[in-house]
């Protein structure tokens, strides 16, 4: 197979934050695959890719569901997919799948990737800045230090998951923050981590939102590239 | 003060894991605040910067006192690190501290930049790859996916705490894993997290060094920049 699969990570939204790795990656693809999803993560990453882009490059959407294991429960749509990739493969053409932040962590691309390693492709992945870090840096607000434990939790975990994990770390990341803003807040109000938050929503994209008093606006409507960082007082 | 201070994250090792905004950012360098100690992670950082930096760069070491919680204990050490810094912002010098890995992750400039950011100062702190990151996408290893739950442990924590953060946790990369190999990978053991791992240390240096087999070599001696990524079965 002459093409290269590239998995990219284009980090959280300031083009500045692409490393020169992802650069020349992005530069060497002839086609990219991009998610056919209702939330817009995945034309967010393009338009953050847009300037270091070949000027044709082919765009194949392609639905992932999402199914955990989905080795076990492979889907036609899954089959089709790697079909699609292997072919484009096989004429020779560099593919590429996007992610926002970086491409091993709660991305997507995971399960790209999956679908692709037994297969006789050679995939190069580059990693990108994750949006906690882009944070941590914008707002002064150190994610870890010394000797200390960090949580990294969707908010999507189930409660008590999130809690037993706030209970061993002293510092946390919550990711995805946006459905369950109220009880994510709470949650965390009890753990003694919640006046020391801070909340990023779209960091480095238009739109971006900063909340420092996450208590005050817990009701509000949350976009779904939310994340706060905190820790125990 | 007519000068900028940067915290610049240069990523893990291969030089083109910086970002755009930590090349310019290291261009625009008059000054490399170098910290003075037995460990060489310093000199790794400036070894990595090093085909960005100016040719008459001025390289500025400082010792940095280790303590917890320094603002209260802050010692003459790290008085004078601050008068000497500030006189040269006062120059108008443009000086950073450059940081392996993310500048807000596990870092000692984030002692640096609490020395500083209640001065009036301009501090911009550029985000990095963290190490755990590059490893991921080196070895085609999910950090973290769906709904599940990260651990970040740094091996020099206290081994209670370290059990309890792994209870909780779905996957875990642990930092700095390298007096303690042995005792950490016991702990793993005992949670079931020690046959799925992959430990890298110097990931993307030179005598970088790739281990599957944790147990088999848990009496190795390890260079201090090795981190283990590992998940519950």
């Amino acid at each position: 197979m002459s093409g290269v699969f590239y998995g990219i990570g284009v980090g959280p939204g300031d083009p500045e934050l692409l490393t020169v790795k992802a650069i020349h990656a992005i530069k060497d693809v002839d086609v990219l695959i991009a998610p056919k999803t209702e939330k817009k993560e995945g034309s967010v990453a393009l338009s953050i890719a847009q300037p270091y882009l070949k000027e044709d490059v082919k765009i194949v959407y392609q639905v992932f569901p999402m199914v955990r294991g989905f080795a076990e429960n492979s889907t036609d749509a899954w089959a089709n997919n790697k079909k699609e990739i292997l072919a484009l493969l096989e004429e020779g053409k560099n593919v590429a799948f996007l992610t926002l932040g970086d491409p091993m962590f709660y991305s997507t691309y995971i399960y790209v990737y999956r679908l692709l390693e037994h297969e006789p492709v050679e995939i190069r992945t580059i990693p990108g800045i994750p949006a906690f870090a882009a944070i941590g840096s914008q707002m002064g607000y150190p994610i870890v230090e010394g000797n200390d434990i960090l949580a990294v939790i969707p908010a999507t975990a189930a409660p008590e998951k999130v809690e037993k994990a706030l209970d061993a770390a002293d510092n946390a990341v919550l990711m995805k923050v946006y459905k369950n803003f109220g009880e994510v807040t709470d949650i965390l109000a009890r753990h003694d981590m919640s006046r020391q938050a801070v909340l990023v929503s779209r960091a480095g994209l238009e739109e971006e939102r900063i909340i420092h008093d996450i208590e005050a606006h817990k009701e509000e409507k949350l976009n779904y590239l939310s994340t706060i960082l905190t820790r125990k007082n």
